[in-house]
């Protein structure tokens, strides 16, 4: 046995399903050992009984994206990295987003410029998100992307730039069962949002906090059950993102009692925020909360609690989607007072994911510390085929780790954070923990202060999707006799 | 009290809710009296004990329905009408079809010139089918149709040349409950159908078996649940037409568990053929029975047979649509052994409607004689605004009667049918009732043959709809405020 | 046609399916016609358009029962139908209970005495309530009482004094299935209540208001899917009585979409009351409202008119137990101010039922003026055998009638009621109609003032039970070999 | 870093969550080092890439416990932990009986003895089974016992020697709150197996395969329900054991859907026995497989497997019932051919249970390895109170262990098993894998053949419960007020 590059002592390691007490051996940015009274390494860091979890993965954020309308994302890979290694984050998975009538190939070639070489803290790796399924995406780019490692896409069931119709989907989905490719939708009923905001906009109701009247809970509800019709019918996987609603978490627990690997994932802003965070009467403050969907109510709070206490859910993200507030290339892309309509949608919160849900979550005892892992870390990595490199503490694994401080009480204002949005959603909020030290690869990124050289970060390659549960990865049906039977 | 123009002796009368033995007085082509030993009457018929009940509304039926595509409906009015009254139906509801590009009016008075003056044997109304919702249909054409006695619209979720998207629906209903519409819905997906369809001629699997391969259950489920989230929005009733499956019937009850009037119709292809009915192997005779949505299996059937009795079912119509199986202008009009896509859907039954559920349902203790009545006649007459005039057999009602032969023994043959139509898909089939005798507005238009002239049917125009359970037909909103606290 | 007894003019005449204007020939105490325009009758009542409804049946009421507690109940045939006919009730059905230990024949006879021959204002029936099914009792007594018109049991799932364990439930169950018999269940778990009091009892919890948090509702859910799981497993129809909550009309639900013969009844505290009518502190005023089923919170009143509007619910009953506030030998029999636990359990509520329906029911909108009458007439007539004789206006029926006056505002007060209670629930409550006229038989009882002799009521020997929608009546079987294949 | 007892070279190790290849350091009987290439240990085994995971716990078994009835349970700690060590089982928890009317400390005393210090090859704890909850027992020695290690208890619902009622359940549930305990509970429905029994003796079905009539789903499905309900009121986790078919199931999924802990165990016999395996006619060859609740058909199965794969169920146990087929005192106590209800209820599986369910379950790629791993192990673990010590592979935990042979066929014969039974339910079955090695706590117990030394076995005190998921173990509340606002 080597002598260690880093020895962690003293870990109250926590992985999605155990804790155990532990010393944690790192040789070469990996773990290599774990056991009790390990020998003096090159390095030591004392976790003196804390809690220690695999570093977060947040599977969605969106950083230096073209929004195409004007407005600008804040993060791109270097503050939107840092701010993630800062809450305990060491893996990212933004999205390289196809433009229509465009090369998927090309967007991912071009988003690996923005990515460039010294700007990503922590690793990272690309969804793609499919705006035109042409022939030639389907049958010649994407099977090479996901062989090269972009294994897994994003759908929109709305936003007119982005959207596929269900033809559409079901031949991705089609694709993607193939390929062994993993499926994130975006459920929402374009057509309702459409329909809304024109009632909406004719009887002159345009105050931020009407973006939540144009997007009531059934749409999701509906656009859910719609996803997984086709999911059904094609028989594949597909994960439903950033769920906000009890009704959709019925959808979803009803398909996963059929036996449908319909998976669900969720995020701080249904757990904390409320419609009421939209503002009242035409205060614009509230377009600091506009995201789709909207924040509910604290009926679909209590909900999405359950849903991730009884396993309802898969993936805890951020859906991070940095604007600023101020100044003319965020919420205000359209003007200094939009309608709800043209407020650029997503809230920041890359770097207080983790905190949130440990605060909350862990320490009032709504979940396990392990659900807390298999939430924020395991799953993810798994679903996206980044397992078993990352997503856990175990040996042969990246030794991506976050040391708790549980003792500390942290009141969330803007200014701690080191993302480069203007504001929190989370602002005053009150929490009982936060990330004493995060490592990337055995190199610490995050004790209190921002640490390691910006480019340290590397590109991950995917492999195709595990199937927590029932894994039948090896379906790869290359005919659909068994769909013509039902 | 004026002398009866017509007595019908000791009948075992049926309503919706009621049994009871009277004589029944006629003048005027209306009920006047109900009452025991009523005074001789003009005329006189012995119904000698046995049931009588409402005539049959049947309103879902195509009639000289232009296709578009070569295959010809083989029943205009007169002998659609005829075929009609031979199997104890007295009102008919068919369509008058936009076509795309085109105005409602025309269509309603193209459909007028169909049904001519001198083909009808009995009463009929117009649904309209409504393909292209313009402005100007949407705010000229419909409000007025709708006061002239148009009042309810079927929209279909499928068929290129016929069918509306999302937004499209939402318009529709949004102009239902401000005008007290009904709209009907014909709930299938669109998209997945092509899509299927695509992969089944792919693989060269074209025999009328793979019609049911091309539109399974969940595609119907996943319509319905749309469609039943497009009306929850609105808030405004609607009607799923001609449902097959289970699943589709769970959604309904959901629905109706959650307060919404959210009605179901079924028909009897659902009840009596399955997929099997499609043929074996390539057999093109299996072409008879293809039907959208297609006949599925016996646990649908059961499952049908359940939402009949227990109330989820309001309507059991016909969905007579008429293609001869010989010649080249029905089945076969793309040619002598189309695929399964390019045979025109529908299959004729009329005719054969009341006397099937009547035998199978009531004689054999599925469903009560009143809930049978309420079925096939007053359901339709409350939900398409033609009651009280059609419906019931109630003082001041149209005199619309079916006196039951419940002793005969009837073999259902093609032959012994009165429609156009080469085939009957129940051929051979062994019922235990039929009809003795129909009457229209007191004249008898079958007594074991035939009766009355042709162009003695009217035309009746629909008021608005009443809603049987909480009949909150006064809602008529203007404004969405309510819409918008969701 | 021999010329009517009385003819009443100008009805806008209800049944449970139909709306229709006429004239109503009654003679003998029977309506004999129905039509327009109907020749002069010895006796005329002009109704002048407005609505005329079957006279109610009150099928679940508690008159002039023994309690065994030094209670007494306050109303006995006498009061009890008075107070029945000027609230436009034409039928009641009380208890006769059959003491444990004691023979059913017995009780029977008593509650004849009870029930007298100078008392009765109106017709009634009995139920019998088993609470010792020895085999004398099953295999004797039963069979032949059923026979003589004693065709439905009230069977409790709670008071130690009266109820029945499973396995008697079972033995009453298949008694009921062989000789054709309703069995209705007072659902509720003994045990929980049992144990929930004496967790009250030791904190000195003992407030009217308590009450309520020693029947939650998840206690009648409990015992109503118990119930329900013994009548699927005899394979027998049964009916829930005065449900209460959600979580219970879900399960009937449930229970009717797998096509099980499960009958729901509710009644108006459970849509005018609620928990907070128990009282605040240690008030004694609450024990008013103390009635089991507690009256719920807002919510469940919504489940409850939704239950109403949508069918799950067949029967409307008041649930009548007249027990005086003051005065030592109602609510207080067990002391001046005694805790939850010892007061007598029930409300009056005879006479306020229909209108409380009409009012608030029709006037309102939330159902039909048909569902009205099914609710509140027919169904209690066809499932406990009285039909056709009672529960509908159809000719052959008796002439049990209320026209309405709708226009009237009427504020509730206990002084214009004619019970023999001290107080009524809805005690200033603003209705917007009531009965200006009650018909038992064609007499009237009620014009504003109370009419006719008490003794004129005449007991009515109920037949088999009719089922609404799927009538398998004759089902009968005398061995249980389907059970064993489940 | 000291030298290690053992190492196990090249294992590839599954957790609950994780799959790792690694070497296994093993100290004093405790894994004491996970990692890569560890130095020399004093003994050595190589798992040449194999999966190792941790010994099985089989939480639900019966071993050497006094029947009553003459039956006399063929295994003993030493024969069922010989078979249990077998079959990759490395902790047993068997139950200590109270007799009714005896003490609970005297039945754990007894049962100590019974397992005696010379017999047990593996680790165990024991179960209560709780059949007289007398105040003493509740306020004496219930806490007494769960202080010194007893935290787990089984009540029946069934059997009248062991059931209890809903009221002895609610006080036993309320203890388990007070306490921390974790309650199983055998949910079916006494009085409906006793009538039904009663009606299936009295028609002269007597044979094996009518245990199956006499308990149809529907009586678990009750009986689950109302286990659900009483700890949903005392608001406490349960767990339901041996659950055997799909409705049950929907209860399970229903209660956690709500956020209750309610959690479910299966096992091999709802898998891979149907009703048929009682046999057909009279044959008593079926006798072998009566165990209660009885095998289902093909549909429970895969609910079962979807149940597994969905994490509905928490655990998979054997239920192992050793009774012999022959012989005067197992299956024919009660005389050479006995009715259905004579015979003892049970079959063997201790040895079978952990290779069924990888063979045909992760081979299948039904279920994840780590499923296997939760289900087996883990689960059990955490609710009974012995984890971190049992359960998992990792760093602390005691070495129990098992190789797999992942290439072998096996074919199932009783020959090969080590049980004290002479027929096995699963004689012929095909399996592709069983354990190549055990090890408890460092020691090979099993390689082929059985090692060590009985009474090498150690007596396990089991801690508080955790709850996988949201873990509120803290609740501890002595006082019920929150019971109250329901």
């Amino acid at each position: 046995m080597q002598t260690h590059d880093l020895v962690i002592r003293h870990a109250r390691a926590v992985t999605a399903s155990d804790i155990f007490h532990c010393d944690i051996g790192i040789s070469d940015g990996r773990i290599t050992t774990l056991g009790q009274r390990l020998p003096a390494g090159t390095q030591e860091i004392d976790a003196a009984g804390r809690f220690v979890t695999p570093g977060g993965i947040d599977s969605h954020v969106h950083l230096d994206q073209p929004t195409g309308d004007g407005s600008v994302m804040a993060d791109d890979f270097a503050s939107g990295s840092r701010s993630a290694a800062c809450g305990g984050t060491t893996t990212l998975i933004p999205f390289a987003c196809q433009q229509k009538g465009g090369s998927l190939r090309d967007a991912v070639e071009d988003y690996h410029r923005r990515a460039g070489t010294d700007k990503a803290l922590v690793d990272y790796a690309f969804h793609m998100i499919i705006t035109d399924p042409t022939p030639a995406v389907l049958n010649e780019e994407l099977p090479r992307l996901i062989q090269e490692g972009y294994s897994s896409f994003k759908l929109y069931m709305s936003y007119a730039a982005l959207m596929l119709n269900d033809r559409q989907i079901l031949d991705v989905l089609a694709l993607a069962r193939r390929e062994h490719a993993m499926v994130m939708l975006h459920a929402e009923n374009h057509d309702c949002i459409g329909w809304l905001t024109e009632q909406l906009l004719a009887a002159g109701l345009t105050a931020p906090r009407f973006h939540a009247a144009s997007r009531p809970r059934l749409i999701e509800r509906e656009a859910a059950h719609r996803a997984i019709s086709l999911a059904e019918l094609v028989d594949v996987p597909i994960l439903l993102v950033h769920v906000s609603a009890g009704e959709t978490i019925e959808q979803i627990r009803w398909a996963q009692g059929k036996g449908l690997n319909v998976y669900g994932e969720t995020c701080p802003q249904y757990l904390f925020l409320t419609r009421e965070s939209l503002g009242l009467g035409d205060d614009f403050e509230g377009a600091k909360c506009i995201c789709s969907p909207p924040p509910r109510d604290k009926g679909s709070q209590e909900a999405v609690w359950r849903g991730l206490a009884n396993g309802t859910f898969s993936v805890f993200s951020s859906d991070h989607a940095p604007f600023r507030f101020a100044g003319a290339d965020g919420k205000r892309a359209h003007g200094d007072n939009p309608g709800f309509h043209q407020v650029a949608n997503g809230i920041p919160g890359v770097e207080t994911r983790m905190a949130l849900l440990w605060s909350e979550g862990v320490c009032r005892r709504r979940i396990t510390p392990q659900r807390f892992v298999e939430l924020t870390a395991t799953n993810a990595a798994k679903l996206y085929g980044l397992y078993p490199r990352k997503g856990s503490i175990a040996v042969g694994a990246d030794a991506d780790l976050v040391i708790w401080d549980q003792d500390k009480k942290v009141t969330v204002t803007n200014e701690m954070l080191h993302h480069n949005v203007d504001y929190t959603p989370y602002e005053g909020m009150e929490l009982s923990a936060w990330p004493a030290m995060t490592l990337s690869r055995g190199e610490v990124v995050w004790d209190g202060s921002p640490r390691g050289t910006p480019g340290r970060g590397q590109f991950l390659r995917c492999d195709r999707p595990l199937l927590p549960g029932a894994d039948d990865s090896d379906r790869g049906y290359t005919d659909y006799a068994p769909l013509f039977d039902r």
